[in-house]
């Protein structure tokens, strides 16, 4: 058993190690495409360095703070030291630094592909959609693999190395806790930018989205590859890896067959990188063809892919089940169903972008009356299929044994998550086109190159709208199977300790009830605190664009050129102060709650947490979404068009859905996956500390 | 014992007796006031027949639901009469009609006396700040003591009848579901009013809030009655016979120590209206003092008599006990803090209101996200509050026996509604006040008394604020009550059908899970559908504003007189074709999870629905409070004053936040209880045919 066991890490590595190699395949044909136009040339490269510059920074504030925990861990996790063993804390702290180095450098190498490709996308406009689409593509599935490899890579070695998978919540809760950091820091970095940009530039005076003039521009850019690749890539990193994580924890407290079921939780994550290869490797597009089918119809090749496969390795390897094989399946429907749904809230063919849209006609209230109203009900069909595929998976699993519902559960997840190689492709793909399209502007491309780099983008921002679904849906259920991880673990030192165990946690017991009501409203606040970060931040990068055009002579005009270094100066500095604090309140809140009210608090905390982040987080996406599109759809002549008043409205509703959609919404799921980990960490502090 | 629990009856018939005749004296007291000004008299008559007429209305399509339901109760609740007593089924039904009159018609002459008492305290004012705010607080006292009287009168004859608390669930049923419809088609009625009339009038013409030339404003004031006086004293009625209802439920669960414990809840109930009665009686205001200190100097007295009272009580008579006296008085200061903390997220005095100002002077979108994000923070303390006050009681109880924890968390519900006829005394007061401004205006009754009643109405908004949060804290922990209400009728059903009894919904079931997000999804559903309506409906009067102004010729100079009747009749049937979809919508999705999942999926149900619905409410109500009094700081001067475009920014807010805290917040309390209520009184339906 332990051979087989054995040659499923070796199977990972290799499948881990195919990801690499294909992602530097895609790397060194991207870097082969031809570029030539000076001015592309220079504005790609003032992008690439502001973007590497905030990394830079970013990673060493990151480090800073990966530092002070891993002192912490050494010191009481997974036990204090006094009362456990030196070495089991310093793997906790190894493995916990392996997370958030491998993080850092997916985000990293993803960072530099994806601005090496921008410039080469609208260049290669030039020669037509097909070429154009498969630059942009390829710069974004680099990322998309290397999240994907190097999740996979690091779980295998972290428990191959040392054989527990506690030790596992280390390595889980590095990748968090740097997805927390970028998703928000990235995440405040793009929307002060862009919001800036947008005031100061559409609103004021009226020149388009990425006119060179506007100090801003440049700032712009960088967000979108820090906020969408660097910051989606660490956000689902961390889902990944969490679920692999949640499934191998509770894997491993089943009892018997503990190896078969760790085996099954590698087998299907192999699978789904080599399904994500293989969809990445067949994404084309005709040459009038429409690239949002393209990419979706990848998504849907890849998921059938994976299907197929794992059927097959659950018909031929034994004691492999076909019911888990079920609640994997049915966690990846459901996630395309979620997405299917967002879509409908979104997508400016289909009647809500619309009503929005008209809407707005009466003026910017109705703009946020109704987006709000629409992104609440939106909300109602994902929680509830989450709903649904928590239940299926769990009744479908319940008769193998005990425990194993929750594994069901869990596996659900890792299905969900079993094609994200493929999800974040299509999400990097979008800020690669959209500053595409931004350079094929400035560089002077003429009408036809920009129509189409407009193409591309659209379909990027429309599946974007589908890749968040999908990720809150992720994220939705891997918090749950954390949750028995929660309780597995919180076992594990109960029984350590000679002290009864917990069998479930009864929202009648006034301490669950308790942790219930506090953790429901913890996503509300960091999100408050996200967006206040976000206008804080962009009034300060207004008054710098303000002084600038009242400062710099000809530069209305353009006959000078902006200070664009000050502005991505801002947006930076701005990030990194208001960054800290979201996140740390997260966490300190989960412990003082645990240590109140002890495991049982905790357990209803995280549901708290889960619940009403899933709802936040759902609302603020789509609301955001669908205030972006049917700001769109008026600028393509609906309502009036530019320039009407219905579109001044729906540019406020835009401005309104930014930090919604792309700071504070998908913030919320690594925000419910750091909260659950640092539960999972601290049970036994919990246990042997709490006041009631 | 049985012969002191009808001394009790006794007591509370007595006490109610007098609580109508000082209304009945406070109304013959406001009817001798002095009206002369006879455009004020015609003014003030517009007002009220527009009332009585969406009154008349509204009860008449709410009759046809209540008649509709009452069917349904007799053939299935509390069982299907082919498995139960026919007898049982018919005493529910009149208790459920007994619900509805009486709620109906502490609405019916709240209304009456208030639209009375505008014009007068209209006059008053030209006396002096003193006289206006006796005659403005007399007038909406009247709907304090007749909502606090007609609760505690119908439920002690209710359970002197029957003698069944199970039936007591059927009265408050019937509260509740009038109090959904009122609150909800009240909320719609008025800000549909009160958005078109600021949108055509302040915004686009630029006149003031009250000009009579606007064709809306006598519909706005009809809404401050209607929305205001009936919808919260329906929601404040419901909330306490729901308090009330859910104490005596448990209380008769308890096994030992009933009639001791039911005398108890009577006795609190009779003492909190004594304590209000009194309040209500030495509320003054002396020639130049401050009408907001003299509202909340009122509260503290009542709350200090309140519990003075009870301490007494417990000290004298046998078997009360201290713990209970415990509970109620946490219940009761818990319900003042979360006063307190709403009233520093939304007194202008305060610094969060203006940040918010501020925020306005970089435009709406900035406007709407601080606000925004402010509304979420608000939410925290007093839902920490909330939890930590169920904690204390249940704790504090706990040690008197097996159920008698839950019974505490009753009992603080019951405390802090205790004071609600103060409450709602304060709350009516507003849009007497409110009117009487307007009035003032219209009458052309003086520089000096518009003053007056501005101060007046100033300090109506501020008190609005806090009676508020303390409404959304009392629906809070009755909910919380009700759940252990539901529990216990469950297992009432459970061991007559001699199955296994519930003792808790644990949240590792998927049941339990499946129902907890659905249930989370309700309250934002609900509330988008009410802005929905209010959107929709406030389009149907913004156009019928427009054909007035370019139809009626001399409108706009004021030489013609508008068409007030048509804008009524339009807010009322907008406000009656929306109000019914969100109500039913919630009661269905009660059943339908019911039915799905039975009492464990309705335990996560009613959890889900009370987190994420405390949170939407409080976000809701605190948000829009905040933007309409941060309009109101730069109406002031701040910011460039009136008319500067931090004050355009500013009137946005305030139109975004309307229907947030005038139709959707508030009308979640009423949700989240009649949802309780419907699972509770259809436990036995889903024990017998849920399909899990």
């Amino acid at each position: 058993m332990q051979d087989m066991k054995n040659l499923f890490f070796i199977l990972s590595f290799l499948t881990s190690a195919a990801a690499f190699l294909f992602a530097l395949y895609l790397y060194l044909w991207v870097k082969k495409q031809k570029i030539g136009n000076n001015e592309i040339i220079r504005v790609s490269r003032l992008i690439k360095e502001g973007a590497e510059t905030f990394m830079r920074r970013e990673y060493k504030l990151l480090g800073a703070f990966a530092l002070a925990v891993s002192v912490v861990i050494l010191i009481i996790l997974p036990k204090p030291i006094w009362q456990g063993s030196v070495l089991t804390n310093i793997a906790m702290v190894i493995s916990y630094i392996a997370g958030t180095i491998l993080s850092a450098i997916a985000g990293k190498i993803g960072i530099m592909v994806a601005t090496l490709s921008n410039g080469r996308t609208a260049e290669a406009a030039e020669r037509g959609l097909k070429d154009a689409f498969l630059v942009g593509f390829r710069g974004g599935a680099v990322m998309g693999l290397l999240v994907v490899g190097c999740s996979l890579f690091g779980v295998a070695a972290v428990l191959m190395l040392v054989g527990d998978t506690s030790i596992l919540l280390g390595f889980s809760f590095g990748a968090s806790s740097l997805a927390l950091f970028a998703k928000a820091g990235g995440g405040i970095f793009t929307k002060t930018a862009d919001v800036s940009a947008d005031l100061t530039g559409k609103v004021e005076l009226g020149i388009a989205e990425d006119d060179p003039r506007n100090p801003a521009v440049i700032a712009d850019n960088v967000g979108d590859n820090v906020g969408d690749v660097a910051g989606m890539g660490a956000d689902l990193f961390d889902s990944n890896v969490a679920a692999m994580t949640s499934a191998l924890v509770i894997a491993s407290s089943l009892g018997s067959l503990v190896y078969r079921n760790i085996e099954m939780v590698f087998c299907y994550a192999i699978l789904g990188l080599l399904s994500s290869i293989i969809g990445i490797a067949t994404a084309r597009v005709g040459k009038d063809g429409n690239p949002t089918k393209a990419l979706n119809s990848s998504t849907y090749v890849t998921t059938a892919i994976f299907l197929v496969l794992t059927a097959a390795a659950t018909a031929l390897i034994e004691g492999f089940s076909w019911r888990i094989w079920g609640s994997s399946a049915t966690g990846l429907i459901v996630g395309i169903i979620i997405g299917l749904t967002t879509d409908y809230f979104t997508d400016d063919t289909k009647p809500i972008v619309r009503k929005v849209a008209h809407a707005s006609a009466s003026g910017p209230a109705f703009t946020i009356l109704s987006g709000t109203s629409y992104g609440f009900i939106s909300a109602f069909p994902a929680m509830a299929g989450i709903a649904i595929s928590a239940l299926i998976s769990y009744k479908l699993c319940e008769p193998l044994g005990e425990g194993y519902a929750i594994f069901g559960i869990a596996m659900a997840a890792v299905g969900m998550l079993s094609i994200v190689g493929m999800i974040i492709s299509n999400d990097a793909y979008g800020p690669v086109v959209d500053n595409a399209r931004g350079l094929a502007e400035m560089g002077g491309l003429g009408e036809e190159t920009i129509r189409i780099a407009d193409e591309l983008d659209s379909a990027g921002n429309t599946v974007k709208a589908v890749t968040k679904g999908f990720s809150i849906g992720a994220a939705g259920l891997t918090v749950i199977s954390l949750l028995g991880a929660f309780m597995a673990e919180t076992n594990e030192v109960l029984q350590a300790a000679g002290r009864e165990l917990i069998t479930g946690f009864d929202i009648m017991d006034p301490t669950v009830f308790f942790g219930v009501l506090v953790g429901a409203a913890i996503p509300a606040v960091f999100s408050a605190m996200l967006i206040l970060g976000v206008d804080r931040n962009a009034q300060r990068m207004v008054a710098e664009i303000h002084r600038q055009f009242n400062t710099i002579a000809g530069l209305k005009e353009g006959h000078a050129t902006p200070e664009y270094a000050k502005c991505i100066d801002i947006a930076t500095k701005g990030a990194l102060r208001e960054l800290i604090p979201a996140g740390l309140f997260a966490i300190v809140a989960t412990i003082i709650v645990g240590f109140i009210g002890g495991a049982m608090a905790i357990g209803g905390f995280l549901l708290g947490n889960i619940v009403s982040g899933l709802l936040l987080a759902l609302f603020m996406s789509n609301s955001g979404g669908l205030w972006d599109n049917s700001k769109k759809y008026v600028e393509s002549g609906a309502e009036g068009g530019k320039g009407s008043d219905a579109h001044k409205a729906a540019v406020i509703g835009d401005t309104v859905g930014d930090p919604y959609k792309d700071t504070a919404g998908p913030s919320i799921n690594t925000q419910i996956t750091v909260v659950s980990l640092v539960a999972s960490l601290c049970s036994s502090l919990f246990v042997a500390f709490s006041i009631f």
